[in-house]
């Protein structure tokens, strides 16, 4: 196999996730969010395909930047209403065998000695096929909500998500010893107790003195997803993440991106390959260009621009209802906008984006690229890209579900099959064996296997339980 | 029918949840926990049996009184390991199509308005048939794994329950008005803005000020259990559960403690009879009595008496480790003693026990009544129960899984059923409509409809966002 492509689906337990206005096109299932029958379907779907995941974002907080109020938010359903997403996912392992699973926690919502328990639970159902993606941003509607103040400091979330992570690994891969549970009916042990330790966890931000409570599941340490796009940020993935997700509108912008990754993992001393990297893609697959073309057309009457400023708004902190649909956003002088527009502009270097333009793009899918054509052009597309910026496979984003999963599945994959960049079968074990062909624990040197001698870790033991 | 029996099921997602030692028994399965095939094959069992739910309790900590140290805890696996038991459900429920499902969350470990989205989403994926178990106490040595300190004092625990609720029925009965949601493709509108509304909650222990993130679920607030035996736990219980959880092992106390509960309910405002009771029971039935007999003497054998001691230390806050197993504790001075020997005492009014009588009796299936024998000897006792009492039904705990549940699917609830006293279809609807004929939605004068008008609340406005 020439250099092998790996394939997200990306979704959220809401409504049109990132295509605002779709719900209303006659074939969109989204609204089925609440309903099981559309994840195990669509789970089922995805694992015809072999595809290596679903991705399941989520938003604690309501996009309220436009217009200053939850107005255009509702109306739009712009990721609200939005479900929890850990309860999707054991059903969908259930009922299918080899799709992983991805599931977006932000540190800010839960405590780690309970989150903990959650991630080990999750991989214990799932016989370790699932991936945890650490958010450290969240929305300042979801802060208020729990009594925390405004966003907190953007280094800050840094040092609170390393001492959560701390938490997480001592919890996952120190507290319980291989061996320690024997299960031994005839000496009525169940658990050796001396092979189970308190963690004594003594962190800036949290004191965690106990036990885990779950006994180790099949990966201990579930895979470890970030998306970190600031230098903190990618130090911070390059040192834990074993895949990286990004939304580059741009080969310029993702090569760089996979660059800057791959050195911090080099720099964490791991092998920069350890890390995959996911770039955010949408693809609208027809049989021949010009069904894809049509197929396409027919979506963008859908589009809400309403919805997809609501979106814009609440990613980039600017009220774009204060501006024009044909405004040419370049002649605005603040900072925020200027960064916003920089970033529209990497994809078409000679463009002026207008605000319409800007939310046709995001309507469609979020932030990422969008091929549209037919299995060949949108494989040379996806093949071009990879060749061009080292990235490793695309988070694929849907205009219409499942339809754009389908018409992967049944159009895009055989093409890659066939070309000998896309798997036919997946790999045996748990979801970290399947990525990497190794597992199914963390490896050394991942800065999670420094925490499974609590003995030897040179914090000092204040707690004495 | 006579006056109809109802019937939970008891379990946790742990192994041997109140049949310390029992896992080691060759026909017990509990240890398949992490197993969704294991809650999926106990949850069509149920079913089969028309049993009205299936009650997942939780712990989250160790029971680390007895020798002080979790050393008997994990050897015994008394409630340790013991995973989260709310990721079980929706796959349970997506396979049956009428079990009732009750989920045990304590008010200590997750904030209000993340718990609150939490169970509309459950309430969503299983259709409406979904109640909530609302635990006002934790073990310490959960609460200090998240930061917090020692038990709280008991009065101060329901204050901070009532805000608790209070942010609960505010964001599932007040934030989403009845038709706010309208899916309306042509007009653009997914949900009508004005009809969705910030709950601005401002108490005392939690400010939340913005909207619900779930649009309404099929019974908005799940159905509300409670197991509150204190004087303020009953009218907590009184004014607010639907249905009350008691584990009093003699009729005299049984007899008392529901009295107590409708009393609790008349002083709210509320029909007696809309809160149903359900006693802790446990019942080994045989096709016969002398095989029901025969079938509990091979269960005691396999009782861990250190086991038992682990979880009666871990309720009474008493170090059973430091009596030996002949002591009869009548001896022993200390209150807390006295009134473990006292609640003891009420079963057998003439008996002094023993500390290894007090573990046998614990053993097989906690601290209920034991019921061993044919099916008409304990359908006998169980309508002498109710007569006696005034209960409504028992949680039934097992001794070995899923042979127990079994047992009483294809024995016990035929003989019921030929008595007329158990249902032989479920009623239609939402889990609130199966067990009380009417819903999906709480019916005034429960508390929770006070917070559908939120205008019409009392409290100040603070925040006006």
């Amino acid at each position: 196999m020439t250099r092998e492509i790996r394939l997200n689906a990306f979704d959220m337990n809401c409504v049109g996730h990132q295509s605002p206005g779709l719900w209303r096109h006659p074939r969109d299932k989204s609204a089925n969010y609440k309903d099981l029958d559309y994840w195990v379907n669509l789970a089922k779907t995805l694992e015809r395909g072999k595809i290596d995941g679903l991705f399941i974002a989520d938003v604690l907080g309501v996009y309220d930047v436009y217009g200053g109020n939850t107005e255009s938010a509702l109306r739009n359903s712009a990721q609200v209403p939005v479900n929890d997403p850990l309860q999707l996912i054991p059903t969908m392992a259930h009922l299918t065998e080899n799709l992983g699973f991805g599931l977006t926690a932000s540190l800010s919502f839960e405590h780690p000695y309970t989150f903990a328990r959650r991630l080990s639970t999750l991989d214990h159902l799932t016989k370790g096929r699932v991936g945890w993606n650490i958010v450290t941003s969240y929305l300042n509607s979801g802060a208020l909500n729990i009594g925390m103040p405004a966003q907190t400091r953007h280094d800050d979330r840094y040092d609170l998500a390393e001492d959560y992570l701390a938490v997480c690994y001592k919890l996952w891969e120190g507290s319980w010893e291989e061996g320690a549970v024997v299960r031994d009916r005839e000496a009525g042990i169940f658990t050796h107790p001396d092979k189970v330790h308190p963690i004594r966890h003594d962190g800036p931000f949290f004191k965690v003195p106990g036990i885990h409570l779950s006994e180790p599941s099949p990966q201990r340490t579930p895979v470890l997803y970030q998306a970190g796009a600031s230098s903190r940020g990618k130090d911070f993935a390059g040192a834990n993440a074993e895949c990286v997700f990004v939304a580059a509108p741009s080969k310029a912008v993702l090569k760089k991106y996979v660059s800057n990754v791959r050195e911090a993992a080099a720099r964490a001393g791991r092998n920069p390959r350890d890390v995959l990297v996911f770039n955010l893609q949408t693809v609208i697959v027809g049989e021949t260009d010009a069904e894809a073309k049509r197929k396409f057309d027919e979506y963008r009457r859908y589009v809400s621009y309403e919805g997809a400023l609501t979106l814009i708004s609440g990613w980039t902190g600017i009220d774009f209802s204060q501006f024009q649909p044909d405004e040419v956003l370049r002649h605005r002088k603040t900072d925020a906008v200027q960064s916003a527009v920089e970033t529209f502009t990497t994809i078409d270097p000679g463009k002026e984006w207008t605000v319409r333009e800007m939310a046709e793009w995001v309507g469609i899918g979020g932030f990422g690229p969008l091929f549209v054509g037919s299995p060949e052009t949108v494989a040379d597309l996806l093949q071009e890209w990879v060749e061009d910026t080292d990235v490793d496979g695309f988070n694929l984003a849907y205009a219409v579900t499942p339809e754009t999963f389908e018409d992967v599945v049944d159009l895009l994959v055989p093409e890659l099959q066939k070309r000998g960049v896309f798997k036919t079968e997946y790999r045996p074990g748990t979801l970290r064996e399947k990525l990497f062909g190794k597992g199914p624990r963390l490896a050394a040197p991942h800065p999670g296997t420094r925490y499974r001698d609590l003995a030897a870790l040179a914090e000092p033991a204040v707690l004495n339980l």
